[in-house]
């Protein structure tokens, strides 16, 4: 990585920045504007996740990936989150017999790693608060955003005492229900749209082995596949894994007909025999544990002058089947950083460059994020399509160079998530050429069909 | 008509309803309501438009067509609102020369009709008052919707005094900045988009000539268009026109740009030549009258249960450039009245049913008012989508029972606004293989093309 003091903020005056929001995003991003010599004043509405006990309903366990590695590198910090983070080399497919399939998420030695939400956060707010640039305020409940005043009210949630706070200049990193946004939305010309699935999550667990050791494949991401919904099991350090059920609300099999602890655990018998067992506290957990929604949020525009800019959840909320939010909110302060050092401080500019050239990728990446959604829901059971996936996979294999998988593009790269989008659009294109004459896997090696295949591969770049 | 006061009604005892807001719609649901034998309670956020002196900046004219004839018939004050309606039987294309081009809208006897939001507003508030089941509230600024406990904060604007008043069910009538809707965006999974489009739009005035006539055409919606943007002009009864000129933010052309009395008044005219010697207050007009933006609000779900339903604007405000806005909110109490002499009180069903129904129609006709703009703004210039046009009226002549113009399926017909965009992209799909075949008006009776366009139509119902 280059030196973060760039000679370009060296030679300007430190600024006086605001930053709402201490999760993952906002931490980030107040350990970059401190190294370009700002003083940054981080105000997060939580206690203090170090002394707090539980966390919320939130996901515990999330997948970090290349994108998010290149931003944690980017400060420094990257070599610390190794140490408790759990690489998965693959998707370890469970089916209703507990028969197991895997399938390797790219080339040998990609993976993607499994980090504990509250983990990270902790290890991050230790750096945050090490930095000399930074003041950190926890229990800070943002009540009004003033953007004509530019000033913030904050209600201390520990003392009950409210303050008006002045900005020079904002960064709206408070999440999917930013109160920094909805001072936005209230401006006119602000576009937004907040969309719901028809599904929710409930976070469960598996628990570890007697022996502190992990009951099923450590090093991989489990998936129970069924269709209309699915069960996904992430690890974690202490041999447990965290399981998140991805459940319609409505219909047959959804939250509304589960309303017993005997109801739920026969239906998990039913369809997830094998993860029953490591499941003592099932029934406790499904009606204690909240049911979240899953939702995607637009807006646009990100900026206000040279004053506020939202980042992260806060300007592009996405649903979680690509693994990619935290990825996403983490490649903001990637951008944010090098756009920092092409300007310094012409905030205008880098607002502007940011939200231009951002908005599009975290568009394309919400629209993947709930493709493969309707994926894994409605095609993974279509045998057409799990040969195409195969079929997909001996073109990458033999074509190395012309043929990156979608996935591949999106978590093992720093590609924009745009072209990502594109590219993969062109590829099912392909596949939806080739595929009327491949009925087999086996009829991928027949000539007429390498013949075809050897056509597509020359018309591209 | 059917009796208004069905059977099934006579059935149920009244019950108390509550509507916010006294626009168009609200005051036309509250006859609906009150027609079926209920106590309806109206709060209207401004002082009486009867009383009070000039009114906001909102649209001061708009296009009644068939839908919004049909729901003022329902209750009975069609004919009423027909004498101070102005029929408007074509368009009337000015271009930068001053030349003028008619085009009718339908067939002979078809028209839309200009009318005052003002005097319909007050018209209706007329027959409102005199309902004996309708008790109407003005002044009444609504703080705060509490769907938990059932009950609107209302402030008296006039008084300066709150009250507290409980709802057992609440009708949201309150336009495209609805305080009901902002209640039901803050519930889980409630889906909502605010999309602005990057132009504004602002009224001006051709006056009436000296002796009390209209100076230009008064039968006919008149277009300046000029690709990027366009003004149009409604009749008033008093002889003169409000125009409305639709036109970017930024860019050459644009209220940005436009920033001096005499950069207005070179600008138009340059590009509306022939409007300029009737508009004296042009400058004036200009500057003291607000440009206002143009949204598309889509939402859903519309109702709570049996306690809530959104409708008009509150649901599903669009862009005007398919004069369909109140039309689609009058049509809601169109099919809000068939539901409750279906179901009677049976008010769940009736919510459930009206927002299942209407909300695909709504969409729909959101949908092909953006589309009409950017037809009207990219593709009006364009000498090939002029002769489509062309062919496509020979079309519908000489096969009328099979080829109804989408502009007339929308405006002179009560076909559902989904059907009317389904056939609406059919017909487009049959003109892009009939098009390549014509590169003249006259080609359309080369034997050829006929035998094309007759073995299409042999494929259509």
């Amino acid at each position: 990585m280059a030196n973060v003091r760039s000679s370009t903020s060296a030679l300007n005056a430190p600024e006086m920045l605001t930053i709402l929001g201490g999760g993952l995003v906002g931490s980030l991003l107040g350990l970059y504007l401190a190294r370009h010599g700002h003083i940054v004043e981080l105000f997060e509405r939580r206690p203090d996740i170090r002394k707090a006990g539980p966390v919320e309903g939130r996901s515990i366990n999330l997948a970090l990936s290349d994108r998010g590695w290149r931003a944690l590198e980017g400060v420094g910090i990257a070599e610390a989150v190794r140490e408790v983070a759990i690489p998965m080399h693959g998707r370890m497919m469970h089916d209703t017999h507990g028969g197991l399939t895997f399938q390797p998420y790219g080339q040998a030695g990609q993976s993607i790693y499994s980090v504990s939400r509250a983990g990270l956060n902790r290890r991050m707010l230790d750096l945050v608060e090490q930095e000399p640039g930074i003041r950190l305020y926890f229990n800070q409940q943002c009540r009004r955003v003033d953007l004509k005043r530019q000033e913030l009210e904050l209600l201390d949630t520990a003392t009950q005492q409210s303050r008006v706070v002045p900005y020079q200049r904002l960064f709206g990193v408070d999440g999917a229900f930013s109160a920094v946004r909805s001072a936005l939305q209230r401006t006119d010309r602000f576009n937004y749209s907040q969309e719901f699935l028809d599904y929710g999550y409930k976070e469960l667990t598996i628990e570890a082995a007697p022996d502190g050791q992990w009951p099923i494949e450590k090093n991989a991401l489990h998936i129970w596949p069924r269709g209309q919904y699915m069960m996904i099991a992430l690890p974690n350090l202490d041999g447990s894994f965290n399981c998140t059920l991805f459940f319609p609300y409505e219909g047959p099999d959804s939250f509304a007909t589960l309303q017993t602890p005997e109801q739920v655990q026969a239906f998990f018998e039913r369809v997830f025999p094998d993860a029953v067992p490591l499941m003592p506290n099932l029934q406790t957990e499904f009606f204690e544990n909240p049911t979240s929604s899953l939702v995607t949020i637009r807006c646009f525009p990100w900026a206000v002058q040279d004053q506020v800019l939202l980042l992260g959840d806060a300007a592009h909320a996405i649903v979680p089947f690509y693994g990619q939010g935290m990825n996403a909110g983490f490649e903001d302060c990637t951008i944010l950083n090098e756009l920092l050092h092409r300007h310094g401080h012409n905030w205008e500019k880098v607002f502007q460059e940011f939200e231009d050239s951002r908005k599009p990728n975290t568009d394309a990446m919400a629209s993947l994020a709930v493709y493969n959604f309707q994926e894994m829901r409605d095609r993974v059971a279509d045998p057409r399509f799990l040969l195409q996936k195969k079929i997909e996979s001996k073109l990458s294999a033999q074509y190395p160079d012309k043929w990156l998988p979608l996935y591949s593009q999106v978590t093992f790269s720093s590609l924009p998530y745009a072209e990502a989008l594109a590219n993969g659009q062109a590829q099912e294109r392909i596949m939806q050429r080739l595929m009327p004459h491949i009925q087999t896997e086996d009829d991928f090696q027949r000539p007429e069909v390498q013949q075809l295949v050897a056509a597509e591969m020359a018309q591209r770049p």
